[in-house]
């Protein structure tokens, strides 16, 4: 474990104090991680937002920050961008986390939602076009055979409690895990399954470590666009399915926002 | 490819400008990013470097920062530190594209070194003890069988150029190849053989990506701990030839350093 320093007693109840507090404020500040162009810009014109032309990202970064006022909340739907050699949706686990770690340095959200695409588990119950907020997230593709380092490299952790949003909207919920590949080798179907995932993408999980770094709370609507244990062909299957889907991510995601208008954390 | 834009020409033409003052300037500010403690203390000493007590990094993280002046070389090593839940090494690629690009944001060093320790192929030439100086890096575990996306998972770029530290150091050279397991799938191995990878190790591509994004040089130093193509289990023989190889990955960073003070970056 790490080092105890001296006073930690009292910087743990003063942060304990401090979460006490935002838990009752009211949310007004939310970051979207949304890693596709193409999932992205139906939010962009839902929520009216205007792309930032003086970023407040670093300059040579792709990240793309999208900013807007809807229903009193301030929006950031921020997308990592095309690749700057491949010309391509920068997506996955390193530039997730990078977004995520920038935007809570210069945005301070109260809230991040990582929204997208994801592949199911038939056998966990998922179909095609089912949405859900994860209640876990976990890598699978960083195998440390070494004790310790093994449950780092799995990185299970919780998200953020949303009893109320899963009960008012009436979503799914269930264990996503991330890697960075879109198909499935047995090595990560042996770690997927060991994580008990019902869906699979490619950022939550590093989503989700960034925001921890800083306590901030994140949630995951992760929108079913193939089943890896369908059967179908996995990339033909995925683009068949993607402009659908996302129809169906983009609506969850405005109905959790117009949720979350008005509230504070204790009420999600 | 990425939507070019008016000016783009003006811009490029500073770029290269800048660039090619850059390579004529004294190198001042080096950033050494080490994933573990038992790599990063013996050059920290080696260095005399401090521990910076009020971190440039935000609140939070983990990130520890060295710093000290070593022949006339304003030297900065960042370890990613204990992980806050687990209290290991904060090893792979999220936390090393993570504390580079915080690192450039911070620090604006002139040339980064990224040396760690890391598994070898025989039959690529490699030894247990041998220090590799990559001449390219590119993932292994990042599969996107679709097209383009397949070669941005891949992500393979040259490194930054160093024929003189080569020669005159006398360093072997090859491909490494990254990814955030330490055993190999065979999905793996074909990524690694395709990639044509000498050494394999779990940071190297993660940190050139970020470097990359600001075009910052980065060079690659991986000391070969144990061999995938070899006889002894993974484990065992990297825990075992840990410690001496570190003294010689040590070494051969100081005979990099070294070599660097009082140079400019055309000189490498």
């Amino acid at each position: 474990m790490a080092p105890q320093h001296e006073g930690t007693e009292v910087v743990a109840e003063e942060a304990e104090a401090e979460a006490a507090d935002a838990d009752k404020k009211l949310i007004s500040n939310i970051v979207i991680v949304i890693a596709m162009q193409t999932e992205a810009l139906p939010l962009v014109q839902r929520f009216q937002l205007m792309e930032d032309p003086d970023t407040v990202f670093p300059k040579g970064v792709p990240w793309v920050r999208y900013h807007g006022i809807y229903k009193d909340l301030r929006i950031n739907l921020i997308w990592p961008g095309k690749d700057p050699i491949w010309g391509v949706d920068s997506v996955g686990t390193i530039t997730a986390s990078l977004v995520t770690f920038a935007s809570i340095q210069e945005l301070k959200p109260d809230l991040i939602i990582n929204a997208g695409t994801s592949r199911g588990f038939q056998a966990k119950g998922a179909c095609i076009g089912d949405v859900f907020l994860a209640s876990d997230v976990a890598f699978h593709e960083r195998r440390l055979p070494i004790p310790v380092f093994d449950e780092y490299g799995i990185g299970a952790r919780r998200t953020f409690s949303t009893p109320n949003i899963l009960r008012e909207l009436n979503m799914k919920t269930g264990k996503l895990s991330t890697g960075d590949s879109l198909d499935m080798s047995p090595q990560d179907e042996a770690l997927i399954i060991a994580n008990d995932a019902t869906v699979k993408d490619m950022e939550g999980a590093a989503v989700a470590y960034a925001a921890d770094l800083f306590s901030v709370p994140a949630i995951f609507v992760k929108a079913v666009t193939d089943l890896v244990d369908g059967d179908k062909p996995t990339a033909e299957e995925f683009l068949q399915n993607m402009v659908a889907v996302t129809a169906t991510l983009d609506q969850a995601v405005t109905n959790i926002v117009d949720f979350i208008s008005g509230k504070c954390l204790s009420e999600l």
